[in-house]
């Protein structure tokens, strides 16, 4: 008997309840048997295509996800004007290696930002680096007027890959930078991918407050040419590399953040934010970064729409602008929501592409994040399973304030960097059920929040 | 001061050690960073290709993998004669429908073990079940001098996709028996297929005793032909089938399992056993089915091969011939391992495609599955979370005995029947990380049942 009643005393502190399991059944139910990303992306991918800020194909993309959203019948619908920079690449890069034997042509791509070079092109001796430290080290004397190859690879061994991008990515974005200051030609980079492929990898670059004199182009390269390069480096120290790119950075114009608003029945100054970034790199469709997580926030508004009872909380979701090169439409949000003293108590934000979810990652507080830890049981006949404080998403991240919870949905990231920011992140890499699961994961957590509100709010139910 | 004793005391609990934390991240480390796999796996896929029983691609792979594996030293590697059925496909099939107004071609595959079409082919209408039971309501009246096409779709809100599979895929292993009583004219099987796409699935069938002349053939054809079918139907209830398929069933032919073992220094009389299948479908590659499971279980013994301690029990890679279609290399290793009184008290298969891993199902008693989950920690760093109770693999079922452990490995299963059975399972639908994690998570359960045994024989070492 004193068994039984601390099993009953047990079950009571459960921080949900019996309607718990059923509506995240049919949230799971409905995605994967009715649901309306899959179509949405095929649309995003396949009808516009890339979506770099400023581009006619993030102008569509706007006009398109407000339409769709309109569609919905949501309590408002809108757009958010900012003011976004514009870089375009021009005509497709060319890059060669050329040894005392034979030439070599190169899979190449300017980096997003970059200056072009010169226009019949960079030529120049080749210095293979291990990173920005290593550049450091070996200084003017040895970088001044050869093109710097930055050729770390990221680390294999580590689980999560996005630890084994961050590994890397400075490279990528700093690397022209520090590399300039030294009076280097040019910069090339090892693609941040964990295959061996032919595919190089655009990505964001800073030339910070570097005088404009110093500023020098920098490009990517494929991992099997970053692998080429360095074996021939070896063999050949005197060998030329060299690249031509007519990218340029042109005025800011304005774009848009996408917005759509459920107002909340109970609570309506209270937001609960829901996003993915509408914008895209150039080269592919964007189709895992960010087209997944932009259909993936739309299904979660047009679910809780669904539900039997409207929702307590105020419930929007935001397709940011800009995320990849400036990530203006995050800054943006966050200063009017502040301005007008909005008060976000959660954000959410697909970003790490349309795989198989795992769980997510939370930046909160330990009461916080003692709260959603106590769902997790209500996710594990989805194979949800990873809840784990961590960042969040570049869009939300200046939403943050004391005593507001941020979650990024984390999916499996195996075969990520396969496709992040080259021209094959398009539509057939995305499978259904994977996409479905995630956007039917992330309304789920959406769900509990407005139902039950942050930690700080909430009130524990008896399980029934 | 009680605090810090209850802690040591759960802590004493823990059934592994630091050693094993370290043990796993080297198995892992090495796996991502020099497995083997991903190599057999191309040579497997690229160069030998399908591998049905009986056929040449078949012998071809037991004589590859015998040779990789007496390349790894092992103490012993042999070839285990069984008989195997041999059916031949014969030229590719063809179908179409054809209603009063157009005809459509069909992509159409016969099932495994079907007998051919007459020559001139198959022509009839087309009665659509929704199953076996379905069917047998329907009666002879209905069926008798007609195709029956078997149109039940798996369950798309299953989140475990095998489950589905389970759920309709006795249409297609009997369902040309079940219509072959009522006289039927054939069978069409819609393919077990999440997805809808244009690959048709083969797989086994059976006529189990059916006379002869109540033995008709029986095909499946590809989603998208399924829906175009059952929608034509709709609209005219008259309309013709017709198919063509010469496969063949010949006399069984002998085949081999290919073995390898290290025996055991302190308990050489303990066998563990870790495999997969080496026959495939004939459509494809069997790069998912089993080429992922044969390579995984090579670098299982590769990787403890490597360890700094041999292992105490005797460990034995086992590659099964003929699980597709009969099972025969998985009877006959049970039969030998009976006859000669081995004590196996494991087996682990893969056979669920190389998919990032989720996990193990085990099919055990509760006290050798509490030993299990007590290992749970050790596997999280590598986001390893299924821990259930379930079937294993079955070509390991055959030696199921009390006090024996057996578990399947689970991989993440959204994608699998995208795949299963299909001209494309091949090479470029595997991912090298995803395969090399898989083997590594095989590995470490491996590495924890030689070092500890099973439930029954262990001892509570203190974590140190």
């Amino acid at each position: 008997m004193r068994f039984l009643t601390l099993t009953l005393f047990l079950l009571s502190m459960s921080l949900y309840g019996q309607d718990d399991e059923k509506t995240l059944k049919s949230i799971y139910d409905n995605s994967l048997s009715n649901g309306m990303s899959y179509v949405w992306l095929e649309h995003l991918s396949n009808e516009i295509g890339g979506r770099l800020s400023g581009s006619e194909g993030a102008q569509r993309a706007v006009e398109y996800t407000q339409a769709e959203l309109l569609k919905l019948g949501l309590d408002k619908v809108w757009l958010q004007p900012v003011m976004v920079p514009k870089w375009v690449r021009g005509e497709k890069e060319t890059g060669f290696v050329k040894t005392n034997k034979q030439r070599y042509e190169l899979n190449i791509c300017a980096l997003g930002g970059s200056i072009a070079t010169p226009e019949e092109g960079l030529l120049g001796e080749v210095i293979e680096v291990q990173g920005i430290a290593d550049l450091k080290e070996m200084g003017e004397a040895e970088v001044k007027g050869k093109i710097v190859f930055f050729n770390r690879a990221m680390d294999e061994t580590l689980i999560l890959t996005f630890q084994a991008y961050g590994g890397c990515v400075d490279q990528r974005y700093a690397g022209a930078m520090e590399a300039g200051k030294l009076g280097a030609l040019g910069v090339i980079v090892r693609s941040p991918n964990l295959r061996l492929d032919d595919f190089p990898h655009t990505g964001s670059m800073t030339y910070g407050d570097l005088p404009v004199e110093q500023r020098i182009p920098s490009a990517a390269i494929s991992t099997n040419d970053a692998e080429m390069l360095s074996s021939l480096l070896e063999k050949d120290k005197n060998l030329k590399l060299g690249f031509k790119q007519r990218c340029e950075q042109l005025d800011d114009v304005e774009s848009f953040n996408v917005i759509g608003e459920i107002t909340g029945s109970e609570f309506p100054n209270e937001y609960i934010v829901v996003g993915g970034h509408l914008d895209s790199w150039d080269l592919g469709d964007g189709s895992h970064d960010d087209g997944a997580g932009v259909v993936q926030s739309m299904e979660v508004i047009r679910l809780m729409s669904l539900h039997k009872n409207r929702p307590k909380r105020s419930l929007r979701v935001v397709l940011f602008m800009n995320e990849e090169n400036g990530l203006r439409g995050g800054k943006k949000y966050a200063q009017e929501a502040k301005s007008k003293n909005e008060m976000h108590i959660m954000a959410l934000e697909s970003d790490s592409g349309g795989f198989t979810p795992r769980g997510f990652s939370f930046d909160c507080s330990d009461e916080e994040f003692a709260q959603v830890k106590s769902w997790e049981p209500l996710f594990k006949p989805y194979l949800i399973h990873y809840f784990e404080k961590g960042g969040s998403g570049a869009d939300i991240g200046p939403l943050k304030s004391e005593g507001m919870v941020l979650a990024g949905l984390r999916p499996d990231s195996q075969r990520y960097f396969d496709y992040h920011h080259t021209a094959i992140d398009t539509f057939d890499a995305v499978n259904k059920r994977e996409l479905e699961l995630g956007a039917a994961t992330m309304t789920s957590l959406v769900y509990l929040y407005d139902k039950y509100g942050t930690a700080k709010k909430i009130t524990i139910p008896v399980k029934n």
